[in-house]
């Protein structure tokens, strides 16, 4: 397939990936995690969130963030989430059918939640009819390429403290924020407060490796049986921790984050010289959402695979990978110049 | 890790699969199955299943084993199976908290159901206290090491139909059965009225390969969005589909099933020469069950990992592996016999 | 309990339950509904809502509408409904747990859906990442006190068949839109092709009589399993069922629903003259919601129990029963009256 | 329908429950529990019980024992029952749907689970793969008419609690056990160490009065939600609750018991003077389980409806209810002996 900005994880993976998954296929090993890489790995994890955190390896986005949510909430539960948030509109209903609990959405300007926000939702405290909300969960970066400061964060995880509930962060790209806000995952994580967080790695560089990560101990209970009941408990695991441990350890986070979000600014900047085209959201991470003429956007499609955002509003998404090349941007920039030249005025 | 005899999953992957790996890491390509690998794996399985069939790649035996018994239940009707079942057994109850679906379980002498067994389980159609029977679950081979003839397996299916009920076959090993048995994968299921089968490479060599295959095309409704929501839709697909495609193209499949099968053989007649060891069932593919003094096999595993299988009666499960040799054997039978010597009488 | 205007469901029954229930307890009687008192009330219901129309009594509200959703969807579908409504708001998030779907809400000026507004959710189909709408759920009365014209139930019913959907309705006060509109229940329901219909009278005179009506004979399958396994199959089931035919019969439901809703005419009326005291929605049933200071509504919840609606705006919920008297009004008026003119300026 | 044994669920109501109704019919009450006839019963219960005990109405025993079951297990664990467990065999795979949960049956020769027999089950603890068992279900009476004494109930509760489990006793016909006990119900359960219990009273005389009792304080958590979300929260719950509160008040539970089990010892006489017929248990509460021969027992279903319990077996079940006279025994007998004289040898 031509190489795109369909998403980010339409790229493989990276070297070094391989150079682990190779590294780890020495002799036997136990099953289900009882690994010596899966150990390490687990150490690991405190180095970099600090002593009290937690790793389970799970096998996509939906499991890490199903198995979160299934940490934090019982059935009767809700978690208040952005309208846009990836558990409410492209899991399928997976925490509705897994865990049995209510989303409570909310509108954004952005897709970031503000505790202004999240306040209306936050009724019904004690009212047996209605879902009790016991979390906050947020993207980070969200699902707009939108990128919380710590501050907000911090904000957010008080709230939710505050009302005995507590702060989830979707980070299936966490990398791509932690480049851009320049700071360690603790720093962006468990310094300020966060009890819950999905860590991914796939949409970065790996082949398979998302993990829920526990911040806070109390929320570390039963999670081997929940994980494995929900069907996310993988034999061969040290083939997916040896990922892990290598995008943890290698730099490639950082390499392959630095780069996407490198990329996205140099196409923000070249899509930027282009009439007719509004870039709609501050570009902070690795991906450009524009609005542009229905008729330029649907021609272009037939070139490169993107996903249409807002059809109705004419706005898609462009992402950029870790092996997004300035040529692919210069290429695809002038593909999409050449179309709205060629439109009949 | 020492090479022992604990699972076949506890040994690591063919090369045949790196190499397949790394051939499908080439430039981008589209997520969640709609890449050229996956496209060529589901003509693949056509041919080797029949036109008929249809392949949804998961991550997992416990998600394949769920995202078949959802394809065939909902969640009043209920599952016959035998007790040993790894459905029944092993999974936490995925099953039951995914589907919501009852298990009805009987007991066998050697996991193997028999249309006389599961009739035991056929009653209270149409009497809405009951869940309604609705599919009958086997394990081929089962979890003891047995296998069904065509023959057995056929007259299953036709009592599954004759109460318009479906015949699934838990895979998870197929490749052992199917050299066991010198057939093909399609005169073992599709050719005897299988419905649904998991069906996996996991045990036999891959990095991670697990499958639910569908034979009735009946029953092949909804599964998109039904894999999806139980968790179970990986985003970089082709590294899957790879896996899969390789280990039917390759040949791995039948290379690996007959190495681990003939040693199983070869460390059955080794065992069969130390006093005091009870070979349980016949070995037919990669697994020994054998009864022996508590002393002498917990002193054993000081030395070994493998699974106590009934700890009250002193039975312990082997297991080769594709990758297990003459000499592990030898070493093995030797450390067993040592320690047998060894015992005060 | 001090009579007032907390919900139709602070009443009693109506006395003429009570005969029923005497007569019901003739003799003995086969359980789980297979009695002669609910033969013939399945009869009755297809009188009532026409030949295709079957009816599973339940226990609540909860039940008549967690069931109807059971009939029309699939875990991986979704329902689209008012933000407002009571399966929304008020049911502690049972769809989600009992059938695990998604529910796609919609703002509503009034707790009234439009075609427009439904459209606002049809997104996605076809596409395994999103909950697939498959019905549309309204409220008739809404939960606002709101009445759909039939024009807008047949906009509402047609929109939803275009789309391979169901249309659900919450008629938990039924009785009081029919009056209201004045036509009869077929000619609201299946002469508009309304699919499935959670049919209620506790709030109308009984004890407890809720249903699940299906109007669409193609969701009639599996019912009698699906409501047992949810917990909503009662065994001396004749008990509810001459209740229901009591209902549907002996007048009640029309006389009990003009009266109630001829008290919020007179309860309006009499506000209306109130200053100080807005009319908040069109009173077309038995509700009355208005907005007034909070130091006032504070002040008359001490004598009077009701909801605040939205406390923020301060809007409260003053409903009437079959049982409220002009006199219930006077003094509740005038209590009302009386804090306000107490009250510093 | 004539009279007869086919269910003590069969029969209709007391004249004191209609007395209890009419009384609680009184003006307005709150909704949901918040009235005053359920607090007087939240009393009454602690008064029955003992202190620390909390009761939660619900509509029937299937939402009670699925509320019990739901209060001591998450989904990842699992109950232990008997095989014949009303929770196992008779609520269509509720607990399961509900609950997620499994069920770990055990063969019975009577319907009694023993701490040996339970043990049985007790393997796998801290073993992911594995349910984790938590609780221990009996049925007292049994489905088989069996009784526990009070020191078989306490062996299980303290083997539940030694494994940090707990004990549940299905007490649909609780009443029946303790007048052939002559114990109280607090000896019989609290005392005993009993952990939580579904009470109920509709067999025995109500119209519907079912109810989740806690004894053990710690279960005692969310479970308003829990009840709601699960579709058990009645609105009108004054009326439920005066039920079960003229139950335990007025004495007819203790009335009523002693006049079915004293019938069943009646018919048990009876019985046994005809040949052909076999008792299959020792009747000690109100059922008698005979085996007949089964064109007799066909034959007589003609007249009388009754239940097979065995079909292969040509085992039946002939339940006595509150009403049952001597008269309908003669009358019962006379036609079984009738039959069995008319048949040709």
């Amino acid at each position: 397939m031509k190489r795109g900005f369909g998403s980010d994880n339409h790229s493989g993976f990276s070297p070094d990936v391989l150079e682990a998954l190779i590294r780890a296929n020495d002799s036997h090993a136990l099953a289900y995690g009882d690994d010596s890489v899966t150990a390490r790995l687990e150490n690991l994890i405190k180095e970099t969130f600090g002593s009290q955190a937690s790793i389970y390896m799970v096998f996509n986005g939906t499991g890490a963030n199903v198995l979160c949510i299934d940490a934090m909430c019982r059935s009767h539960e809700a978690v208040v989430c952005a309208e846009t948030a990836h558990i409410n509109v492209d899991e399928c209903g997976a925490p509705q059918r897994i865990v049995g609990c209510r989303l409570l959405t909310v509108d954004t300007p952005d897709g970031k939640l503000t505790p202004e926000l999240v306040k209306t939702r936050l009724h019904g405290f004690g009212f047996e009819h209605h879902s009790q909300p016991k979390a906050i969960s947020i993207s980070q970066p969200t699902e707009l390429g939108t990128l919380y400061t710590c501050e907000e964060i911090k904000s957010l995880a008080d709230l939710a403290h505050s009302y005995n509930m507590y702060l989830h962060v979707d980070g299936a790209r966490l990398a791509n924020a932690a480049v851009a806000l320049d700071c360690t995952f603790k720093e962006m994580t468990t310094d300020l407060g966060v009890d819950a967080l999905s860590f991914g790695g796939t949409k970065n560089g790996l082949i398979m490796g998302e993990s829920c990560v526990l911040l806070n101990p109390d929320l570390d209970k039963d999670m081997l049986y929940r994980r494995k009941q929900m069907t996310q408990l993988g034999s061969k695991m040290r083939f997916m921790s040896a990922q892990m441990e290598c995008y943890l350890e290698s730099g490639i986070w950082r390499r392959n984050a630095e780069h996407s979000n490198r990329m996205a600014q140099l196409l923000k900047t070249e899509v930027e010289k282009v009439k007719g085209v509004k870039i709609m959201y501050p570009v902070q991470v690795n991906s450009v959402f524009v609005q542009l003429p229905r008729e330029v956007w649907k021609h272009l499609q037939e070139f490169y695979f993107f996903y249409d955002w807002d059809e109705d509003k004419d706005v898609v998404r462009w992402m950029c990978s870790f092996d997004t090349t300035e040529e692919d941007i210069m290429n695809f920039v002038a593909a999409l110049v050449e179309i709205i030249e060629e439109r009949p005025r």
